[in-house]
């Protein structure tokens, strides 16, 4: 099975989403689709007077900002990918980590900063794999919002990677999992200012040369962590890379992107 | 199973809606839950600048207000509802009409007036009774917004009591489903002054008679309407209170308000 997350660069163009979507909806076999915020968030944010709080460079999700990403990313932008996949042909199912209980998560503990209503997951046998499996028995592709809850009524928000990886993390007992992020960039750069120095593949070994050479920039170093985190948790492959890696794969043309194993 | 339908009355009322969900839980068997906007759609337009259209009387659903009951019902109603439900240890699941395909709709033609993005259900028919059941079986309870879509990619905005009567119209070759809607008043009343006035029992003969002589209010007609054509397909009961007439339930008390029958 293939779990798909797509982030603003995707979700921010219509025309991109859109076709995206179509091949997203052209792979074979079980999938599920997770996605971000984007900035739609924060324009609706700013008609509604609520501004992005940020405490030492941290974004912080206040009481209204919990509001907010909670109509926009579980109702707005999920509703939107489920009725256009549905459209593709391709039996989507909305989700948040509230539903079926499917992601429960503990709100972020204050320590040296209160993010507010962010949720941390505590790992894939939190997750729930019953009502997950059932949905996905019943050929349905979930499309998960960046949202959790804590079991007490709340609902929380959450890093769209982390849901995915958890969620691929969780299913691979069960499930064959390819893992694919999607990002503005054709993969993991040998040279950041090329963007076609895509590196082809990247194993354990030679992440340890990369970051040893400092190859790899700070930003991509939480994603790399996050793959290797879920391949040694039995996630069977991770690639990173655009869109046109889920067009190449849906029309079979293999691996595009930097694929990453063990 | 039991197919409960609750709008602003509830939804507006922190306490009253806190009430009612514990209520809801504690019911047993398989379960569904229909919920309207209430004010919070308005509010949120409002805030965003989106005033409500009217044409001829008619609320009209144009582009942005689709947005924004997409964002409010879809969203932040929906999730905030089932986080409730989890934390209530009932496994609710939020969906619309467009999450696994079950309740495709048809944007309402046009004429007279251009009521905009509002789907019309054709019946229960149409409904995909597969997937509803998969989901029921699993043991979840759907929570359902009040929104649909045209399978050609867009939501569209439809009433929560046909939501309700199509649903559980569709499930009764299935289930043995009885309809409740909740709204303001303890049921439908003898003497529309008189909130104590309920009439206990509604079938087919006594409605005649109740219309006959006018004693039947022009707003409750569309109501009882609807009642009697989800009975006259197979829902074996339907009945019309407030909150009480579910906590009653909940208590094993049988039944409150109006009780209507063929």
């Amino acid at each position: 099975m293939i779990i798909v997350k797509i982030g603003g660069n995707i979700l921010d163009n219509p025309e991109r989403l859109q076709s995206f979507l179509a091949d997203f909806a052209a792979l074979p076999g079980p999938k599920l689709l997770v996605h971000g915020g984007g900035k739609i968030a924060s324009a609706f944010g700013q008609r509604l007077g609520i501004s992005p709080k940020m405490v030492e460079g941290r974004r912080i999700t206040d009481a209204e900002t919990l509001e907010l990403v909670t109509m926009v990313y579980g109702g707005l932008v999920n509703k939107q990918v489920v009725a256009k996949l549905q459209a593709l042909g391709c039996n989507a199912i909305g989700l948040t980590g509230a539903d079926a209980n499917i992601i429960p998560a503990q709100k972020r503990p204050v320590q040296s900063i209160d993010y507010g209503f962010v949720g941390d997951v505590a790992g894939p046998e939190s997750i729930n794999v019953d009502a997950l499996g059932a949905i996905l028995e019943a050929g349905l592709t979930p499309v998960f919002a960046p949202l959790t809850h804590d079991r007490q009524g709340n609902m929380l928000n959450t890093n769209a990677d982390t849901i995915a990886s958890v969620l691929a993390t969780a299913l691979a007992p069960k499930y064959n999992v390819q893992l694919v992020y999607c990002f503005e960039k054709k993969g993991v750069l040998q040279n950041a200012e090329d963007d076609d120095s895509v590196i082809g593949h990247i194993t354990t070994e030679k992440y340890k040369t990369l970051k040893a050479e400092g190859v790899v920039n700070a930003g991509m170093i939480p994603k790399l962590d996050n793959a290797f985190a879920a391949l040694s948790q039995g996630v069977q492959a991770v690639q990173i890379g655009d869109a046109a890696a889920i067009a190449q794969m849906a029309a079979g043309g293999g691996q595009a992107g930097t694929l990453i194993t063990l």
